[in-house]
């Protein structure tokens, strides 16, 4: 009998009306013969809100605590849902995470599963129960309440599926499906039908809002299908998998863009080994977390180093790199937070050569300036004045034949 | 070095500021040299929030999954209570009921506890940290999380306190302890310094607004010392313990009184065997409640039986009684919600004679007139007009010497 995994965000939740949708949609699933495991998220904005309240006592509250408070979020749901899916009279039990076995580390607010029992899920299974599990959460070996960090339901979900042996993961959400430009820029924006685990994965780690990439980097290693949809409709929404045949004539597979860069460059760096190590070393250890690097090749022996970082740390980052500008007797560091990035990814790209060129050219024909580049086997990326961000990614859309048909 | 166990009310911890009182008064309470456990209930009306919630979804949400939910509020308590202690520089750490071992029967919605493993309770208390445990939940054999019922944490307390071999278990609430009168009638209330065990089960089952009798009954099956006290005050409150000889000078301890009551009589039954039996057996069959029994003697074979209710109970009470006596071939069932219960309560009426008559002259001298009396060893009930309760009320415990002095 097939087995699915399926996960319902906040949103989906966030009432008894919703609520009532989603009880509906998981015995419409069992009905049609499946066995069914769900996966749910805190109602709503419950997770911000307690996490507000907690800000309000502390600045620092002690992340065992912290857990311990934000656990009670899934913990609502999975019982509210269950009790909806007994009222439309199919049956159904609820699981936090520490009762169906999802052990994790002992990494409070950001904790890896390191092992998942699932003895108690299977038993109940057998008795031909919709099973409903809390996400986001897990239990240390040490018996306490840990959490697994944003995206933690989506992380739930795929890992259940995997040690389930689940026939696929479905991930509901608020959209569609996964869309090759975002819809808000580019309203001829097409659903994507089928994407690789590698280009999914590129696209959320270029500013597409899509699922976490530890979800989707547990699904490659499984090699769990994810299918993406809407709570609200029945259509098919994007399928995430390994990457398929069919999928080498699509060269391009999205666009993606992302607001919240600031350019960062230190000027007039001696050319010698380690250097650009000091520079980098001394803001990962700070906690920043930079994004594109660029060097420009050393001409007489001195080098400009620029790089990409978020807004967040901007302030950090001018503080830091003062520090390093004196201690590499750099020239000067200089700054722009007015810039945006904008990629294309596609696994087609390996196979064909000129896809950058044709980025580039589409980006001078619309009198754009690029002032960074990178790229990876299936990506590349410019970093582009934030004002003519939109109007690129939409250039971009079109000059790679995304629109719809 | 002296244990003691707290236990903290939904009102005194609905809010950061009652929090931060709370986390005080528990902090002060260790920096004298104690080991403290405190127990905490959800906060404000989250419990009842809940409930509400739940009846949205569905008439009779499954009791297990009532549990789940209901079990989020006291763990949302616990995180933020363990988070106001750090954040005023003392170590605490929080328990769920299943984390610090309290192990329950499969009676969801009002467990019974069966045992509770102290271990991990002992050890964090070796490593002198304050205990914060979520009051009113458990965990069965089953690994199912259940609920204990109205009065839980008061019951988690004292069990905690019994278990752990405490000093005292505290009891905080809003109010300075408990009263010989309620102070909304008698407007000289007297606090009670010492009550025994009895005394206050007696009261408790009369009206008066004190903790519940299963907590009570268990302390006094494992003589743990209640201290019944005010969360904003440093005033002592009241002492519930075992009987004192001190005690003994005092013949009656304090007045209650209960307005919702239905009186209610079956007029002319045969005086015959098993005939009371029948007409309880259907109130009980049915889930009603009956309170106070009166049976007038038998004249020429004939009896009425006189009962009180509870007004929830008069509508289904109407129905079961018609048919009985339809069956017993009784003459009447007549009734009256108009009706209150008075009730004086002491250990000292065991050695003291003419505390009943007492009560009865008090009554006679205001013209309130008596319709039924019912008695234990250390009580005296008697039912009146509704409208004359307060003035009752008023006169008992003026007429006992139970004002202020």
């Amino acid at each position: 009998m097939v087995l699915i995994v399926q996960k319902y965000g906040g949103s989906s939740v966030a009432n008894i009306s919703k609520l009532n949708t989603v009880a509906k949609r998981i015995i419409g699933t069992k009905k049609r013969g499946n066995r069914v495991v769900v996966v749910v998220s805190a109602p709503g904005d419950t997770t911000d809100e307690l996490i507000e309240l907690a800000s309000e006592i502390t600045a620092s509250p002690e992340d065992r605590e912290m857990d311990m408070l934000l656990a009670t979020g899934e913990q609502k749901s999975i019982a509210l849902l269950a009790m909806t899916i007994h009222a439309l009279g199919e049956d159904a039990i609820s699981f936090t995470g520490p009762q169906c076995g999802i052990i994790t580390d002992v990494s409070h607010g950001k904790a890896k599963i390191s092992n998942i029992n699932t003895a108690r899920i299977e038993n109940e299974l057998k008795k031909r129960k919709i099973i409903i599990v809390a996400g986001f959460q897990g239990i240390s070996h040490e018996d306490n309440i840990t959490t697994l960090g944003r995206g933690g339901s989506d992380l739930t979900a795929v890992a259940l599926a995997s040690v389930l042996r689940a026939d696929v993961c479905e991930i509901y959400t608020d959209v569609e499906g996964i869309f090759n430009a975002d819809p808000r820029v580019v309203p001829d924006a097409r659903k994507i039908e089928r994407i690789s685990y590698d280009e999914i994965l590129e696209m959320a780690g270029s500013g597409s809002q899509v699922m976490q990439s530890r979800s989707i980097e547990v699904a490659k290693k499984y090699n769990i299908n994810i299918h993406v949809r809407s709570t609200f409709s029945k259509k098919e929404g994007t399928i995430i998998c390994k990457e398929a045949p069919m999928m080498e004539e699509v060269v391009v597979a999205g666009v993606s863009h992302e607001k919240d860069n600031v350019k960062m460059a230190i000027i007039g760096v001696k050319d010698r080994p380690g250097i650009v190590a000091k520079i980098f070393g001394a803001l990962s250890d700070n906690g920043v977390n930079v994004d594109m690097i660029v060097q420009s090749s050393a001409i007489s022996g001195v080098n400009d180093v620029s790089f990409t970082i978020k807004h967040k740390d901007l302030k950090k980052s001018i503080k830091i790199m003062d520090k390093v500008k004196k201690a590499l007797k750099a020239k000067q560091v200089i700054y722009s937070d007015k810039v945006a990035k904008i990629s294309i990814i596609g696994v087609g790209m390996k196979s064909h050569s000129g896809v950058a060129a044709k980025l580039f050219s589409i980006l001078a024909d619309k009198n754009i300036n690029i002032q960074m580049i990178a790229t990876s086997e299936i990506r590349v990326s410019c970093v582009i004045d934030v004002k003519d961000m939109e109007r690129a990614v939409r250039a971009v859309h079109k000059g790679f034949g995304l629109s719809k048909k």
